[in-house]
């Protein structure tokens, strides 16, 4: 078993996207700002930063075009946004994001109620959106949610996400993130689920986006370690909650992952303490404590230390 | 790998104990009993329900005598306490425990601050502390404290875990618990030194018992099943601190374990809900949220239920 594990992994930073725009407090711009360029400095190289959906549906997230034109590059990092639709691809290439990522999930309910398309029509959306964007440089990931379990239909089929995951790619988004949506999964679903992906797609185009609605996602990313994956969507803090379960927890924390994998021996590039620092400036804004365990300690006094 | 997982994982409920011993507020000997007798009717076979420390080491539970004496037997629950030494024993036998569980480590400057004796100085005083109990028909647990990292001296040597596990074992104790103490242990930590200890003794003469401080518990309760493990302890709601990381995570929470177990068809007779029931019991008293994500989720909407 220790053999399959991979080297290296790339933690993909969600976030400023994923973890904000389930906040209920609005961040200012300008916090939302720093907390990606503290970021930037971590070692991280992908992040997301934002979403050019409807400011209307999600309101938290309305001053995308201004976050990512205010924010400066930084050397080996890369600043990706999510994208519905064509609009919001205008000004995603307004904007100069150097990546965008389009969402679809595997259940047909879930997409439904989520963006009023079937997932058909999602797609045909995403191929317009991929086909324009790939002339002006951007490079295009691709987002499976519902991967495991949907909030309206419970199991979600193997075959479903492989199927969606084979089409993305075939379309052009260079990575699928399968994601556990409502946080439900356990290791032996992504055993299954991405086991039979594994058989159809090389593990370096699979990326995993767990939550910790349920408290599995740590060893949600052992299963999928073991798998061979190297990818995993992970937020500052574990900034962000479960719209689908007010007040449980968000995203698996960066900083509990980065942990995880020093303490594995899996080289990230990625600066735990740095992390820690970064989440603390929303942390501060939103005047709350943060889900991520390590943010906990780190606030409290080192047991390694002592 | 799946053929190796478990099909039946016993539950072993230390909140009452390891959780409230760490909690900064002392909670009513009424209200302990009360959550002890509702952990007692969720399916828990195993309760472990204070200890008999020294009052003056740990005021929280200088209650013990009359917490075990007016509890009500429940059938299929075996009510155990933490025992120190002769005198705590002593107390133990007067309070008609059924079982009593001794603590040692694995890291002899944690042995030193912990209880001011070596490691040999432990296991003698707990070859006597056996030798009297078991004549009154009290089985004995062992704890061996430390096994993956100490907060003084660092790295734990396998050789040195397996060493007192033997050693406890051949005294007489019927399992040995090995603790993640400040919870900074990973999967691969799990697989090195347990799977050496599994060379030596049979699985069901072995326990784990998890920290969520760093955020892997969960992840190692995974590696410890796909070793063969099947008993783990936890702590409803996740109470607890950790003595060495103020305002850190505590034990794995007990709902979270039931979750994860019940979802990989693992059968454990432990109804999750009832579980959470109880750990409100305790939220309500001390006035605060426990950081179990299950508790957390189940105090929000029910996203499968949606």
């Amino acid at each position: 078993m220790v053999s399959s594990l991979p080297e290296h992994v790339t933690v993909f930073e969600v976030g400023p996207r994923d973890g904000l725009q389930n906040e209920f407090e609005t961040v200012s711009t300008g916090t939302k700002i720093r907390f990606i360029e503290q970021l930037a400095k971590t070692g991280l190289t992908q992040i997301e930063v934002t979403s050019f959906v409807s400011p209307k549906a999600i309101p938290q997230l309305a001053d995308a075009l201004e976050v990512v034109m205010r924010l400066h590059a930084t050397r080996g990092v890369t600043y990706s946004a999510l994208v519905p639709n064509l609009k919001g691809l205008e000004r995603a290439i307004e904007s100069g994001i150097q990546q965008i990522a389009v969402f679809t999930a595997a259940s047909e309910t879930f997409v439904q109620k989520n963006i009023r398309m079937d997932i058909e029509g999602s797609l045909r959306v995403f191929k317009e959106v991929i086909d324009t964007a790939k002339p002006h440089g951007i490079s295009v990931r691709g987002y499976v949610s519902t991967g495991f379990v949907c909030p309206y239909e419970g199991e979600v089929s193997k075959e479903k996400v492989a199927e969606i995951s084979k089409r993305l790619l075939e379309m052009g988004v260079y990575q699928v993130s399968i994601g556990d949506t409502i946080g439900a999964a356990s290791p032996l679903d992504v055993q299954k689920t991405i086991g039979h992906l594994l058989a159809k797609l090389p593990a370096d185009k699979i990326a995993l986006h767990f939550h910790d609605t349920y408290g599995t996602a740590m060893a949600n990313v052992y299963a999928g370690l073991q798998l061979g994956i190297s990818t995993f969507d992970t937020s500052a803090g574990g900034l962000g909650g479960c719209p689908y379960a007010p007040g449980a927890s968000g995203n698996l924390g960066t900083e509990d992952l980065i942990y995880m994998l020093d303490r594995m021996g899996i080289h990230s590039g990625v600066n735990l303490e740095a992390v820690f620092h970064a989440s603390e400036v929303i942390a501060k804004e939103l005047h709350r404590e943060l889900p991520s365990r390590q943010w906990k300690r780190l606030r409290s006094k080192d047991p390694l230390k002592s």
